[in-house]
């Protein structure tokens, strides 16, 4: 018997808390908002962050580990950023606990009260820079291109797995160069990594902008984002690159003798992604049956499930699917071959759908006896008996067709999902009758922006990069615009 | 160039901090007690981890994450778990700041206490089995085989790199079991895979043993452990392996039905290593002249460095030196041509010799012309004329020639300082002129074992696996004894 599922029709949030839970990515845990990543989710983000990894390495980054901790006076040092950050912290205020005095269980020790509050990170900008100033001091120290993988803490009110925990797993690569020039460069590469990173491992298209001024990192000069859409038509920020000029440099007096012999502020970027993409992953693909992940990076790429009866056929069917997996994992297939006694093969089948596993493969005697297997697809749901000579090819390259295929329909889906708007009254009925990308006039001030969020709950998701000048009217004030952006409700 | 560095001789203290901080492994941060990890140690430590983890499959686990944040009530429900724990920690104690009304710059918004404070996680043990409670309930559900890779604070007085810090990177795990026996051989896997890691990849040789109750984890029925002898005589315990019996199932409540569907408590085991290994690494191999690396984990192995004067002759060394690399990589090898022209190739060398990587080549015209570079080895210092005809080849083999040749000196070294002593004189005195590890009779009470360490700060290391019996009269008490244990002072 199939685990129940709420369908995304009747509730689309509980459809997806569904697909988290019973799916075996993550759980909630005792501690409020935070979350338990699964050892399944777990395996998954491995995959993402492994590939993540050489993508960045490639690109000539290495790795470091900055503290936990933030003394709470670094917070302030960067005006922009104390406003966007110093809020919602977790605060280290005490060293030590004791035994309750009354007897009852441990109490906080006031005596071991921390001169200087310490905040768990929220972002590692301040700490970050702040050791750069010991690292940096002339022209030949730059570019410092570094990465670090983390765990960091924001304290938000409503939380929902993956989308928005309190803790929550992410990289952060913070950058310093001699030059502006340099520091965008390097913010623009790292916007074309991830959208790489998104598009060809997680399948989902995405549109590559520049965030407007509301939008932007607390202390950016520019933020770069890449917006995914989800199934219902609310859009995600999968990723932000940030320009950040001399800000940081600034803050934490971080200057370097440049090949003029003259003392300047160091250009920086920083650059994250998190577990929350893979929130953007289920939202993307999965259906009513359960997940739907791309066999890139699948924990499990192929499930083979022997069908039998009686006791007799099963090391039959046992010895040529084990000749089997090894063929497959000579092609560097992860499979698995799930003969356990403990649940029929309909339970199975159910659960690895559930799973999100790409191909499934059944094998029966009557397979056997015609030397054939039923492989199923998870994403067509299309069944087809095929021989098992070459079945290690044939699988390998129908894997490649699934991971294409996700992505195609992904992107079919984004394209029809992208509409003009001309009118209020229009921007209004597509966002609350269709949803998806608004593309329409704004006249550039935060304030109709503000506005328009208030009234609608739509942002102002980016201005894609590239995008072509049009003179029109603004969507709300009426007054001149030079472009069109993008709109949408978004999680 | 070369930066200056104490000897081991002058002060052995002030040796490792140099080594640790300019050979660039680490430096100190602006939170007390908290390191920065730095590229060149973060790589050392991703090559560590990776090895390790990919050993942890190979056994059958899993990873997976957990919250940073235990609930204070957490800590004190398993009785000798919160009088090991529930003392230096950090504190999570407001969840907002706010700007200070008098406008010096944030303070804690005091509206913002939590009902119950929340601890930084010093170890996941009461975390985790609040949360197996859900995940387990028939013997189906085990064992369970999980590891965590994590970062944990123990709020440390005094800190040194690597070695004792607030902040430090670790893997910790924690496994399930239907009976006592499964939970005591995984205990004992886990142990050898210890072992097997430090002798075998950091070239550390090591004593497997068993805690006495006094240094037992707290929270555990056995702890086991693997010690290392450091040149200065001291031990560092370097893994350990706990055998938590029912203890944190019965704090817990996590039972299962079992086959005889009946509910029984679950056994468990905990296991973890740490960044602390690094120290370790640094304190066998290296020497007076800076680092020296296992070529199994050193993140660069080799390093070429051309000799030329002139600008003619680069471009051909250039040329030539790229063939060698490439053939290098085809073999695995991790290798850098180090061709800038910011630095003299006397400082470069000492450079590569303070960072500790194993092989330095060098090449000049005349060598060019007589097709052989220079092989200098860094754990001898031999250097040797060889052929660039199967150079690649040759590296590669005296790479796990220095690899054996580290572990078999740090060997005979380890055994040298394994010294008996039958009397109290002739403890104490080895103790203070010899170091190293002291077998000898302990009557077995943790009384004796208190007195030990209160007059000569050595404490039992272990008692080794496999022990002798033997007869014999305590060394401080005079009582009767059945077996020698190991004692040393340690780090």
């Amino acid at each position: 018997m199939s685990k129940e599922l709420t369908s995304r029709e009747t509730d689309y949030a509980q459809w997806y808390n569904d697909l988290v839970l019973k799916g075996g990515l993550a759980d909630y845990s005792a501690v409020r908002g935070c979350m338990v990543i699964k050892p399944y989710g777990f395996a998954l983000w491995e995959n993402m962050r492994d590939q993540l990894d050489r993508m960045f390495k490639d690109t000539g980054h290495v790795n470091a580990y900055f503290p936990l901790f933030i003394p709470k006076s670094f917070l302030s040092k960067e005006a922009a950023h104390v406003e966007g950050f110093a809020k919602e912290c977790a605060v280290v205020t005490h060293y030590r606990l004791k035994n309750d005095p009354d007897g009852n269980g441990i109490v906080v020790d006031p005596d071991a009260k921390l001169e200087e509050e310490l905040i768990v990170r929220p972002t590692s900008e301040t700490i970050i820079w702040n050791t750069y100033k010991d690292w940096i001091q002339s022209y030949r120290d730059l570019p410092l291109l570094i990465n670090q993988w983390a765990n960091v803490v924001r304290w938000e009110m409503r939380t929902r797995l993956f989308l928005r925990t309190a803790e929550f797993l992410w990289q952060e690569g913070h950058t310093a160069h001699a030059t502006a020039l340099e520091a965008v460069e390097e913010t623009e590469r790292m916007l074309d990594v991830y959208a790489s990173f998104v598009e060809e491992y997680m399948a989902v298209p995405v549109i590559k902008g520049v965030k407007s001024a509301n939008e932007r990192f607390a202390g950016a000069v520019d933020t770069y984002c890449i917006e995914a859409l989800m199934q219902d038509g609310k859009a995600l920020q999968a990723g932000t690159s940030h320009f950040l000029g001399q800000n940081f440099a600034k803050a934490f007096e971080v200057q370097f003798l440049n090949k003029e012999n003259k003392q300047e502020y160091v250009w920086a970027t920083s650059w994250g992604v998190s577990t929350r993409l893979i929130g953007a992953l289920i939202m993307a693909h999965s259906d009513d049956q359960g997940l739907v992940l791309p066999p890139r990076i699948a924990p499990l790429q192929v499930v083979i499930v022997p069908i039998y009866k009686g006791n007799d056929s099963k090391p039959v069917i046992d010895a040529r699917v084990n000749e089997i997996v090894k063929s497959l994992k000579t092609l560097g297939i992860r499979v698995k071959y799930d003969n356990s006694d403990n649940s029929r093969p309909g339970w199975k089948f159910a659960e690895y759908e559930l799973q999100g596993v790409p191909i499934r493969v059944a094998m029966g005697m009557r397979d056997l006896e015609n030397n054939v297997v039923e492989v199923a697809r998870r994403d067509t749901k299309e069944k087809k008996s095929v021989a098992i000579d070459g079945l290690a090819q044939h699988l390998s390259q129908l894997l490649e067709e699934i991971q294409q295929n996700l992505f195609n329909r992904a992107l079919v889906f984004r394209n029809e999902n992208i509409r003009k708007a001309d009118s209020w009254d229009e921007f209004v009925n597509l966002l609350d009758n269709k949803g998806g990308f608004i593309s329409a006039h704004w006249d550039g001030s935060s304030e109709t922006e503000e506005k328009i969020k208030e009234l609608t709950k739509a942002t102002i998701r980016c201005i894609p990069l590239g995008n072509v000048k049009e003179v029109g009217n603004c969507i709300l004030s009426g007054k001149q615009s030079e472009q069109r952006v993008l709109f949408a409700r978004a999680y």
